[in-house]
């Protein structure tokens, strides 16, 4: 049998009502990403519209460590994610668009 | 030059607040990932001392599906980088854990 990490279950703990939880928070983060893709977007705008480059590494760098910091190793992975997510559609390929994340806001 | 998808960008937006407001929803992500990982936990060992398995396909699929629904294709990988952040460290191997994205609670 498998060994899990040992949580105490509250006696009147009912799976129903935490998948609900579950859902809630799930929509929570979805409506929280899909402003985070907004702001994201107007971030790489003014920056493509003066001139700039879409990412910064320094800027990406923070933002992968907060992820690992609050989550884990894999919060990086979970922050590569959102990155991506938050990452408006290039129609040409960006010239200059070496490989590693790209995205940072 | 790249295309990217067009947004008006109002003309006194500010990337440095609008960072700020990116690096708040970021710390909202993570707490909220953080409330489903110890929800999930409980979901588990719940369902591990009734002698059930850890994850139900049917369920894990809907959450694939509202992720997909609310951030498109790529919300579906944010999906399984959530479910896996949120599954129990198992000391052992999983008697019959499949393969396929674990961790629905």
């Amino acid at each position: 049998m498998e060994q899990y990490e040992n949580v105490a279950v509250q006696t009147d703990f009912h799976i129903d009502s935490a998948r609900e939880a579950i859902d809630a928070l799930d929509l929570q983060i979805i409506e929280i990403i899909q402003r985070r893709q907004a702001i994201s977007l107007q971030i790489q705008q003014k920056r493509m519209s003066e001139g700039g480059t879409r990412t910064v590494l320094s800027r990406e760098e923070r933002i992968l460590d907060r992820y690992a910091t609050g989550l884990g190793a894999r919060g990086t992975a979970l922050a590569l994610n959102i990155l991506s997510l938050c990452r408006g559609r290039v129609t040409t390929a960006e010239p200059g668009a070496g490989g590693g994340p790209q995205g940072a806001r």
